[in-house]
């Protein structure tokens, strides 16, 4: 690494920007002061290299861009709106300072896409990339996972398993152009905030995102809710997206309700309520659980508590 | 490993507990909702296994408590008070949960000391230990490190050098009672946080905690408030705390002068202004850069760039 810190720490003030108008204290003191609304959310994402990114497979700009949109998609799952985010980062020291470029300008492309801010961070070293990420949004009215109701329909504000598929194909040597939007997609998903922000205002009654797998967070919402939401696999296939990706299904051989079931990572969001906008994909019914996901297996999840 | 991802988020919810007034949501949804302040404070820091901390020297709940007072202090040290953490932890799946409910409780431990408390965080699976922290507070008055004006003195909040002389002695295989105590000041800080908030409210112009080493704090603060900091070594020697440090120093032949100077992690608070509470330790005169911290080496630092 022929460069030092001082280096690294103006390239990133440079690419993170100041005198950001509600931010009285940027980069360079004990603590970045930030102005806040009365309530505010706040949600945290780490990944890790190994587990969560590979550099074979991704750019640092992918890298930054998917661990903030895991950041950014859970404010905006809680109904609230991204404002600020700070960063810690673990450096190996093998990097170059054009990789750690990449990665903060992927980092604030995202963070900018939702008109978020970064506002301080922290740089280590150690055996391992790692990335860590605290989103804090403003929220009048926040969504939670619990007020599904009897009767709601049940949303999504994309077509979820584009991840899934991508990942199953990365190591793929000529992809064509399907299979390399899947694998960008993995790599770093295009997510659709401005829907989660319109199923707020449709009047969702619940709302989180898929991160981990559709099966896992519609079991949280039927769980917190103390309802049984209830699929119906057929009208997946009404979603614009769903032919190539069953193109796609059919030319690799793999299961197609595997990556849309149990694929986490594209951050759809999933909502219940009445005549919201997405794909309505089934019912939120009296009982308990998740009916009309058939998975051939369950998802392995280690992930969140928050 | 013998539980599952329920049981610890299970554990988690109990230890960092639930229902504050001020956390409208807390852990399980996809973020926390909290009461915020017109302005807060936002900070994170990282700990990475081998670099920050190791399971030969510390236990969990040491380890807890230190990265939680390293957030802790820079919320203080802008003038702030602390309200929220949220927390990324990487585990490698070698752990017990003994070991994961010991850091939990060091981390709740060192946020209640300051009536903070936990609202969320990210469990995640890698190939090394990692805690990433984020502290938010409130602040009405953020004091920057760009305040010090010619003539305020300097003051200290207590004695910096004790972690870096228990570092120094933390192979010993038995300790007597003053090395010992050296010992813990390494693995968990005992940081007076409430000298911090005394020193605001007695009109300190510049504030920061010495997390790298005083030379490096100071500098910083000379370079930000465009002013130079003169110490008075002998000043250093009027702390109570003094004659024990140097006891120890004697014994083990170790310089004291590189403990407190170029020893961190103590976070002890370095502020300027008049007639502030602790140790004062010299003036801020006209000029730049910092004068009077006899160093025989500088200390190497890779850390802070919020």
């Amino acid at each position: 690494m022929n460069f030092n810190e001082a280096q690294v720490i103006a390239l990133l003030a440079e690419i993170f920007g100041q005198n950001h108008p509600n931010v009285p204290v940027g980069i360079g003191d004990d603590g970045a002061v930030i102005s806040t609304s009365p309530h505010s959310v706040i949600t945290t994402d780490m990944a890790v290299e190994g587990t969560h990114f590979n550099l074979d497979w991704s750019s640092g700009f992918e890298i930054g861009r998917k661990i903030s949109a895991a950041n950014l998609a859970d404010i905006y799952a809680m109904g609230g709106k991204p404002e600020y985010l700070v960063v810690a980062v673990t450096l190996t020291g093998d990097e170059t300072l054009e990789w750690i470029s990449d990665l903060a300008r992927g980092i604030a492309h995202e963070a900018h896409s939702c008109g978020a801010v970064v506002v301080g961070g922290d740089l280590t070293r150690g055996g391992l990339k790692v990335i860590a990420i605290t989103a804090v949004g403003s929220v009048e009215k926040p969504i939670l996972r619990s007020g599904a109701q009897v009767g709601d329909g049940i949303y999504l504000s994309a077509l979820p398993g584009w991840s899934a598929a991508g990942l199953s194909l990365i190591e793929k040597a000529e992809p064509d152009d399907l299979e390399a939007y899947a694998i960008e997609q993995f790599c770093a998903p295009s997510v659709d905030y401005s829907l989660a922000t319109a199923m707020c205002e449709s009047g969702a009654t619940s709302m989180c995102d898929v991160s981990d797998s559709l099966i896992t967070q519609a079991q949280q919402t039927a769980d917190a809710s103390g309802v049984c939401l209830s699929f119906d696999q057929n009208t997946f296939s009404l979603h614009p997206e769903f032919v190539a990706l069953s193109e796609l299904s059919k030319k690799s051989g793999l299961d197609i309700w595997q990556w849309i079931f149990a694929g986490g990572e594209d951050h759809v969001f999933l909502a219940t309520g009445s005549d919201l906008p997405g794909l309505c994909v089934g019912k939120v019914v009296a009982g308990k659980g998740v009916n009309g996901l058939e998975m051939k297996k369950a998802p392995d999840t280690w992930r969140h508590f928050n």
